[in-house]
């Protein structure tokens, strides 16, 4: 709780990405299943230092992430399954906080369809932001940025 | 897992319920963190049976109901604190299910205001409900049923 003043506010917001990948669902899912595959796309990227990440892929467990970019403040993600239907649908609840400030709790639902061969991946998400700490714009960007890293995942 | 079929829905919703209350900020958030007095508005009433209730009033803490109604199928509630901040706001995650099928995640915000000596409750759920066992109406409905009750216990 460092940092906090006196100035609260809630900003609701909703978005929805849809994207297509070219392998079935059952890869795509395979993708959110498998910590090591996860933690691949999800957390490491160029200038992200990892601090820890640990994930229980059933409904009702954690997946719990915390790392720095470029030696910023510490980022924090605790996740929550929410529902999970193999190659179907995964549903999350998360919190997020940034040098020990609380951003935003979100609910994320992703939706698996099969196209073609492929897959329609539908990424729908519920978030309140915190205190002016994130928005609707930066977070849909960061979502795009994951799902495209998801596309590199399964390409390897 | 029971009763499932292989079709599968999520609909998303959102709903704001705006409520004033003649008691002070302190005293309404009061009726949210003191179990005993959370469990008589939000658990108990007329024709509910509760076969569980619990709760950790802290952030990442759960709140753990079940409950049926007039002999009916089992309701369980499995809530876990997404925020906290005293006599101002509490966002929370929480999945309910109905005789073991999962009816729905979402996240409840609720901000507390001073109006004049009452407050002003704004409650915003966020919702995905899952394979049509539950809808935003009777969601609304019900959550406009708890904040009445809530009104009750404070004029206890």
């Amino acid at each position: 709780m460092t940092g906090q003043t006196a100035d609260r506010s809630v900003a609701h917001a909703t978005f929805t990405i849809e994207r297509r990948y070219a392998a079935a669902p059952a890869r795509v899912f395979k993708a959110f299943e498998d910590p090591a595959q996860k933690r691949r796309w999800f957390v490491e990227g160029e200038g992200w230092e990892i601090e820890s990440f640990e994930m229980d892929f059933r409904v009702g467990g954690f997946e719990r992430s915390s790392f720095r970019f470029q030696g910023g403040p510490l980022v924090t993600n605790e996740t929550i399954y929410q529902d999970i239907v193999p190659e179907k649908r995964i549903i999350v609840a998360y919190r997020m906080t940034v040098g020990g400030n609380p951003i935003s709790a979100s609910l994320a639902t992703m939706q698996f369809e099969p196209d073609g061969k492929g897959t329609r991946l539908v990424f729908t998400e519920q978030d309140a932001f915190l205190d002016g700490y994130d928005d609707v714009g930066q977070r849909e960007e960061g979502c795009r940025e994951l799902l495209e890293a998801l596309a590199k995942e399964l390409d390897r």
